[in-house]
């Protein structure tokens, strides 16, 4: 499907667009999802951190380090989030899903609080933003 | 396909494993795939530098462009490909796919390579390493 | 000023929206405001290469080198600024000034531009989008 | 040689920015400490935790956290520093303020006392440290 | 013993090589060896929290610097060991040095356990592991 | 010799000092001379650079790619460098070694300059300020 996507993607009829891309044009919401699954399963460990932890290792210190590595992986669902807003979501595409500026607004805020929260209830809501965003991503690529 | 995943890993039966994983447990070689995706975009447009640089931009300068994001993006697919061969695959999936070390070695040289080709028949080879290790990775989540 | 925000930020009276920031809740528009004052900078002498480049290196060396760095400094632009946007506005910001979102979009595309761009006039472009946000963000401080 | 090239840079004509050195010329110790505010609002919440944590977070988490961010946040105290003293300042500059050196010094290790303290007052003396060096950055901006 | 590495890497016989090389040419053990020095000291002090501790500092807040740390140093040895297996090593040395792919791997997966790891014994193991790398590296630099 | 060094860092008879230290207490010039050797092969590369491209390559995407990846080593040289200045030198290391302050100060500047230079000389330069430095910290040690 991506790869169909590029292929479109350098038709000469789409020049117009192109060249408004970065260089190479390729985008695609996995990326953020990938990272909030990530978000998510370590809410989940931090929950049953005595099954999960590696023998030898406390509770206490398997949890601090959960907290340290969803701090990096929800930074990164920020970081794809934003890219995509920025670099890939042109004024066409806002004419067509008005609602997309307040969409990541809240998905990136949801990522935020992905840093607080250790309940995997709130990864699944980063994860249902995300897939909100999936979708119109993937009508305005075959608009 | 990953959801399922996710809840098979965190599954007790499977507890044997999950200690030996970072906190998350999620893999994804889709990763590596999209920055992959992305050297070979820009090789192509690297070619068609004419018809793909901004109006405005000379095509050197649009050139030296190409070669810097290009750098960073091989790079991320190395990074990708080695978090996948040094925390994914177990030692009973090397016992399955024996070709697996040189899959990987060939893979992430093909990345290195990746930085010094122009050639989108050069990032192909890349995009086709990366679907074998794709493959070998979605049977073991089966198995 | 900053100083005064901050013992605001952390009076009781405050403490409703205090959960909502990051741990620090220090924010200061002016970390966008050097980095495009770099990327402007960069593209002035880009266009008077020969008067700023080093004795001994070339033309096209110190060019590319403007291109490289100006890259780097564009992202950081458009990172201080999704911050901002994500991570300090909050909703009744938004009700004030509606305008916010497109705000933060058009002037994180033009951060995007400022990569293909060796035009000050288009850093100046960049820098006012930037304080018009700064101009919106001390508002709210004093609100 | 390259002091010839920046003697040619901070012509007066040019002195509204463009000022120094190598591609951008565009320093501001703001930079370090913004990053400073930070560390100390950070001290602060961490004293009041019980105050400052989001709900549902438990303290343990909280603080963790504040040391995790912290540990970034004196990095970046750091490294803005660093690029001031290396970059920006010059022989003339040292001739002329001998106390150069050691400023840096005392102000750099105080930033990473920073990581092991949780005290605010310690991060008001990396404040006032950063002060000492903006006033005289300032005065040699004058000169 | 570096430098003379690097003369006999740029000696016109050599050329067959050097084009498969990074520009530069430039790799070293010793790299991977400091950090993992770094983190078996961290696994060290984490032992004897109550004298290493900053005054001060509670025990606990010393400890989670240290997950977080070790945490850090143990990637960056990943990191370099990655970049020697791809980048440096060649087709001729795993003609004569077949175990070299599972020597990566399983040191590559010893700095992983390394950040579950409280044990200076485990930062052992990895350091001979290390070693083990070492040996074979500085033997392909004499053939 | 490292080794020797850290069994003597965590004695107790040194502890006046160990809490001064970041963590670890681990340090290597070693990190910083990797980077510069890095620097200077690829100065010569770029020097010879119809000898070490890659076939296929363009002797200009070839320089480009050198001057793009000496920037990032030259960073890491300073980086390497004001890390040891900051954090391994103490007070009376600076009695003893009065020049301490102007070695980092001129061999970080060096770093800077390896940026803008094509100049194996200049690298060289840039690896004999390392090596006095490196000398120092080796006599510290002994101390």
């Amino acid at each position: 499907m991506i790869r169909d996507a590029i292929e479109k993607l350098i038709r000469p009829a789409e020049l117009g667009h192109a060249h408004c891309d970065l260089p190479c044009g390729v985008y695609d919401p996995a990326q953020a999802r990938v990272e909030a699954e990530s978000v998510r399963a370590i809410q989940e460990r931090y929950q049953k951190a005595e099954q999960f932890k590696t023998p030898g290792e406390t509770v206490e210190d398997y949890k601090a380090r959960c907290l340290a590595i969803k701090e990096l992986r929800a930074d990164m669902v920020k970081e794809h989030l934003w890219v995509l807003w920025t670099d890939y979501f042109k004024p066409e595409h806002l004419a067509k899903h008005a609602q997309l500026h307040d969409l990541f607004w809240k998905a990136t805020k949801e990522a935020g609080l992905a840093k607080k929260s250790q309940d995997p209830a709130q990864g699944k809501k980063l994860l249902d933003a995300i897939a909100e965003i999936d979708k119109i991503f993937w009508e305005t690529k075959k608009g």
